[in-house]
């Protein structure tokens, strides 16, 4: 797990007209030697957009995006990463609202137009000075950076850089879909708080941003899970700059809309998946469909039931066909489910079908998948038409390393 | 985890009038060298209450059981340890309908008064020879054994055999309550399920039985959680043979009701904990107290949620105090709480109030209780009278190579 990221490649990510990155060093860690403060400038009439972690003890800068997503546009972005300011009381809330402040100074624009998320040790005040010192250094810096320098920045535990690029046209207009995300997954909030952001050159209305980043969120973020333990600092925010000129998308009747639509939910599920492979200790990336479910949200409980089962995510750790543990997980979901409906794949192998596993069942293909990188699960509940897709990874010794021996 | 359970001390249990225990071993497994079928003959007219797993995929033992509780009389009991016989079709249903027809051709009574239960992998059915084989030899051998040799009969990878037993009196007449329980909790369907079986010489109605089975359990067996991952064959059973004599307990209206009660909830209490502490992998028991919540149910769910936290458990298992993540699990569980209303002890320590670490927080004595292997986690709300206390284990490198590499 001590791998560096800079040892790693970087996707090729188009940078986004109408923002422009600084990133610099506070110090929040003292170990740590790359820049932990990041500042994103955003054109004047920036739309925003965005998810955060419906955790009821939020970090102070979720309550301040909560607040501020409200008025629909951004001028800047604050992430600081080492700290997570979560559970800090007073001191915390003030902290977070001063180096709010800061950025809206040296901007130009309301505080109202600033974003701010912050990752790392819950219960610890972000200490101001390291704040102030921070922003400022990044905001010199504005120009400098690229989005592989920002996704640096944001990281602690990652042990790649994550980020992606799509595109869509909006009419004759081609209009660029940049995201950058940090993360293990939705689950060690002390260290590896999921932060995801969008930049877009498009012109899109906020409101129907927010419609479109909620959308793609149901089957992306989400749809991921490393262990179910939701942070106190999720966030995900979209910027849509309007630099590429298109004329505004509106709603669904605006041209181009789909399109749009379809390129945010592409990049939102790419990143996504991207959190799950970088999850904690993880070796394989698991994907569970369940289809024939009473509806989609049913379908949805039972592919997380089985996605957050220890016995199935430690048995594809081991590479161990072990059917009978997803029989488990669907029958403790609490959804309606008929044992003698219910059938079972594991890549393309159909194991389990009628209440038994089916005749003649022959373990070597599916030992000859489990044995790869990539898994897949697949529940047919055969009751109706509800379907869901989600994403995991597999329950390792390397998880129990990271999260038992964290501060020793 | 090879530890013998015959190497370790078994505590003093008391016999029950109306009981005669016989136990085999037929060879589900055949590296398993100690007994596997246990048959318990009871008095006639003895009563039987029973809570059963709520999968959806459950065996056809536990089908059998709830059909059969419905008649209130049991004369037998048949368990099979090695094979759960679960998601095995038409042809795991008809060995375990032979089987406890078998038993009851044995004892001379009607299939309807005879109880059963399986334990091991998932999806073999029942070898219904070996079924017959077994519940024959063990009923010739009824009257041989004791509940120490049925403890050790029905175990899988339970690392100790666990028992407890106490006494009530009920008007002039002390009634004995004993109870046997295998499983390394509601963890692992193909290996270990959780099985409990409660025997008493006390004269008790049925459905009052069922009544106060059914309350105990909501305060022990459904109080404890390993990995969250519920069997499809969890099932506590109670008999109550009469032999003791007492007029019969036929409600809260009976003398003797409410010390009877109190004694099955202590045993109840006692058996759940015990398995707790055999969690796989486990080396601490954890109790975690919530007060404060809106409501018992959800104090309940609360506690479930840091039970069943990875990041809580696996802290515990490194010893580490890391309250941020009981902040977490709090704040996840989907119930009514205020992030600044919370406060969070470890053993008797004030952690954190407030919305914050509390002034002057000294981790030494946290960290000495830490070093325990009982650690008790306790979190008010601060919102209202809802109170519950859960018991789970630490999550340790134990729990994964036993889970990753059982079939290996």
């Amino acid at each position: 797990m001590t791998v560096s990221p800079l040892a790693l490649p970087f996707p090729a990510i188009s940078p986004i007209a109408g923002v422009r990155i600084g990133t610099a060093r506070t110090g929040y860690k003292p170990a740590r030697t790359i820049d932990d403060v990041t500042v994103i400038e955003l054109a004047e009439g920036t739309a925003v957009a965005g998810v955060l972690t419906r955790s009821r003890c939020p970090s102070p800068e979720v309550e301040l995006c909560a607040a501020r997503l409200l008025g629909g546009r951004a001028r800047g972005l604050v992430v600081n990463a080492g700290n997570s300011n979560a559970f800090t009381g007073a001191a915390g809330r003030a902290a977070a609202e001063a180096q709010g402040e800061r950025l809206a100074e040296r901007l130009g624009c309301p505080a109202a137009e600033i974003f701010q998320a912050s990752t790392g040790v819950i219960g610890v005040p972000l200490p101001v000075d390291k704040a102030l010192a921070g922003v400022d250094a990044a905001h010199a810096a504005l120009g400098s950076g690229d989005f592989h320098a920002a996704t640096l920045a944001i990281g602690t535990t990652d042990t790649f850089p994550k980020a992606a690029t799509t595109a869509a046209m909006i009419g004759e207009t081609r209009v660029t879909l940049t995201g950058i995300i940090k993360g293990s997954g939705m689950i060690a909030p002390d260290m590896a708080t999921m932060l995801g952001f969008i930049f877009t050159d498009a012109a899109v209305d906020p409101l129907f941003l927010q419609e479109l980043l909620t959308r793609a969120n149901q089957r992306s973020f989400s749809c991921i899970t490393v262990d179910g333990d939701t942070s106190t600092s999720d966030t995900v925010l979209a910027f849509a700059t309007g630099a590429a000129g298109n004329p505004p998308l509106a709603g669904w009747h605006s041209p181009g809309a789909d399109a749009f639509a379809a390129a945010l939910a592409d990049l939102c599920r790419q990143l996504a998946v991207l959190v799950v492979r970088d999850g904690e200790g993880a070796t394989k990336l698991i994907e569970i469909t369940v289809t024939g479910a009473a509806d989609d949200a049913s379908a949805h409980r039972i592919a997380m039931s089985i996605a957050n089962s220890p016995l199935v995510k430690t048995a594809i750790a081991g590479g161990d066909a072990n059917w009978g543990r997803v029989v488990m997980a669907v029958g403790k979901a609490g959804e309606p489910a008929e044992r003698d409906l219910l059938s079972i794949r594991f890549g393309e192998t159909l194991v389990a079908a009628s209440g038994a596993v089916v005749p003649g069942y022959d373990e070597a293909p599916v030992a000859a998948h489990l044995a790869g990188d990539e898994v897949a699960i697949a529940a047919d509940i055969g009751l109706g038409d509800g379907r869901a897709r989600v994403w995991t990874c597999d329950l390792t010794h390397g998880y129990i390393s990271i999260n038992a021996d964290y501060r020793s």
